[in-house]
């Protein structure tokens, strides 16, 4: 399936150095016209995976002295012939070096071109290609692992494992529905309904690994609510260690919601400050409030703040309105009395909630690691360990979802007996989905939109 | 003189890949420890100029999967073993295997420090080495063909020439030194005459060529001056294609000078607006029109824009000035008449003045490449063409400078027949200042000062 057409793209811009890479079958055509070696040698004879230094030339006109990394066929990232050409960083040189390829018989790559021509060469599946995009956006060292543990294949290997034995069965049964006068069962029904258990436990698992999964590619929400002026815009800050949140003295100052984002212990949280709650006549605020509300139904933690001034009952009454809004069951809750600088530790806050809590002082950076330490053992609590794989791609998320709803039709099916075509139908249901997710299973359409979000030049 | 630490940096950064670079005696000792090949092979036993795919890995946990290149002593650019990794382009990665090369005995880069090497170690000199930093800044054809010429050692060449003539007659001065009661001379006087005034010519034509150098690698600095509302922000508009000028038709509205540079037929200007030139009592625009007057001295082409539709003794007045504010030898007049779609061209307009002039309406974008072009051939005309050395370099201006001043010294003092060691002292000043701008003669401090401008991972 490898495509005609040789591409070439700018794939690293920035610093001392640019690379620019050309993939195809005309790769060494076009380098054979603009490189001149150092020392005089046929590149296309120099064996794969070696380096060359010599210039760069529009004819007689040097445009750069570099480096020409060389691959061949099929030893390559996208499994055709492969130039590098590492030159100097000049915006200019990068642009002449790449006008001069094209001039010579490329096409300036599509984004992603590079990584769905190793695709369609074999090299990866279509998970391992995604994995490559989310690897390159990776901030963090948890969103880097589960980036890394894809590209290497963890999920792939599977799905495809899941997928394989489901494959076995519906030969089996395909081949009962061949004899289905004769009234035989080829596939043995105890055996096929402890697969389909097991399947649906592993993708079961694998759907649910999605909130964490997403939380952990695009940040875990965390709310920070509480009453006005508990101090949440001076926790922001001390969390990110710099002012951007308006902190003021005056009650109801933060009307906008401010996310911001940090990384503690590997882990991305995504912190959004919000209105304080409470009762008021001011529209705009009134606005502010409502849309708190609706962020402590993104956040999958909601921190609530409380000033230690507070009295017993208004910290009550904070706790029972929070309380009344999340959902226990998918989100957290951290409770934090704030203020400690200020205020004599009142043992009766114990006697409060069941909640854990954290005593810090926001104003004077108290205890602000301790809190940092309770957000990552709260998401850590999730019990997602560095064995599991996790999915963290909104396509293999609906693919599985799909794909368990199938699942569940069989099991069903298998429980109420009906007729072996129906469930026959369901497993296929299921292996498409699931084949949807490797690429076994793929569309123009869907290909192009996977490849449309990667950056030109991977 | 290797340094012993071994360094490291990210070389490039932005895009689907980054590369990160490593050099000296411990490479391959820190290499083997984080790199886990995927055939597996014996890293420093391979070849120099060879890639290998594998593993970045602290013990257990993979970083990336990655390419290496490796270069051997002598055979790399430093001159030291050498590696380059490149890996995802993603910050995390980048960083972890920064430190992670760190952890294991290398020290980052300063700026500058794996050319500084490659100087230290004879791969280059040092105007050379300088060049290599030009070459990265370079934004036009222009400038990058006098970077380049410089990096591949067309001026050190000219340099070291000059300069191994000048020492081949030194040291038969400094025989005649050591006969000097004898009366003898071992320098023949009319060959040194030659030489001195051969040199001389030489270093005049490279100081001459900076202020050409400099234009281009600065960009070549015109100021547009005119009257009031002759169309100066409007032009300065169509030339830059976009709306960086404020316009207005009130008389006056350019307070501020403006600047902005564009690339035309690959050289870089630098165009500088102003303030309308006519007489005024307010006082900010007074000032204005007194930083215009400041903007022609440090202009190298001055470009009065002359509105048709004014009297032939209004146009010859604007001339006047302007004539009387540039030095014709060293700057470049290029006398422009706007807004010819509203007025009819009058004959008359030749007898105004001796120089060239443009037609043009800036508004209506017409003639606008004419008068480009009319800029190109004004740079041009300094007759710098492409085989000739240029001086860009305000060091090395420095330095030929003072060369030129000694040099001088000698050619009179050769006229005036003074003292032989006087002579001496003159040619060996012109020789240390010749030996500066290679490097044969550098101190810590000018070496400091040069690589400081440096990027990291260069």
């Amino acid at each position: 399936m490898t495509s005609q057409d040789t591409i070439c793209a700018i794939a690293s811009s920035q610093g001392a150095i640019a690379v620019i890479r050309i993939s195809g079958v005309k790769c060494f055509e076009i380098i054979e016209k603009i490189f001149k070696p150092f020392k005089a040698k046929n590149i296309q004879e120099q064996k794969g995976n070696t380096v060359h230094f010599g210039t760069i030339q529009n004819e007689d006109q040097i445009i750069d002295e570099v480096l020409l990394s060389i691959f061949k066929n099929p030893n390559s990232y996208t499994g055709e012939d492969s130039i590098e050409i590492s030159c100097h960083a000049s915006r200019f040189i990068q642009q002449s070096i790449l006008q001069l390829i094209i001039a010579n018989g490329a096409r300036l790559a599509n984004p992603g071109e590079f990584t769905q021509r190793a695709y369609l060469n074999g090299k990866m599946d279509l998970s391992q290609a995604e994995a490559v995009a989310d690897l390159i956006a990776s901030s963090s060292a948890a969103s880097h692992r589960i980036a890394l543990n894809q590209m290497r294949g963890g999920f792939s290997d599977k799905i495809a494992d899941l997928r394989n034995e489901l494959l076995q069965f519906i030969s089996l049964i395909e081949l009962e529905l061949d004899f289905s006068e004769e009234d035989v069962e080829f596939a043995d029904r105890t055996r096929l309904n402890n697969l389909v258990e097991n399947i649906k436990q592993h993708i079961e698992k694998l759907v649910k690994s999605f909130s964490y999964g997403n939380a952990i590619k695009n940040g875990v929400p965390v709310a920070i609510v509480g009453k006005t002026n508990a101090g949440k815009s001076t926790l922001l800050n001390s969390l990110l260690n710099e002012e951007k949140a308006i902190v003021s003295d005056i009650a109801g100052t933060t009307r906008d919601v401010i996310e911001d984002t940090c990384i503690i212990e590997g882990i991305n949280f995504r912190f959004i400050d919000t209105a304080g709650i409470r009762e008021t006549t001011d529209t705009i605020e009134n606005l502010g409030i409502q849309r708190t509300f609706e962020n402590i139904d993104k956040a999958q933690i909601v921190l609530l703040l409380i000033d230690s001034s507070d009295s017993i009952e208004e910290v009550k009454e904070s706790v029972r309105i929070v309380e009344n809004k999340i959902d226990l069951d998918n989100q957290s809750f951290v409770l934090c009395y704030n203020k400690i600088d200020k205020i004599e530790y009142t043992s009766n806050l114990e006697d409060i909630s069941d909640h854990d809590y954290v005593l810090i002082s926001a104003k004077e950076n108290k205890n602000i690691e301790q809190l940092s330490s309770k957000l990552v053992e709260v998401v850590d609590a999730k019990q997602w360990d560095d064995q599991d794989v996790i999915v963290s791609n909104a396509r293999h998320f609906e693919a599985l979802s799909t794909a368990l709803e199938s699942i569940q039709r069989v099991s069903d099916g298998l429980e109420s007996s009906i007729p072996t075509d129906f469930i026959a139908q369901d497993i296929r249901e299921c292996l498409h989905y699931l084949g949807e997710i490797t690429g076994d299973i793929s569309t123009d359409e869907v290909l192009g939109n996977i490849f449309k979000n990667f950056c030109i030049g991977k």
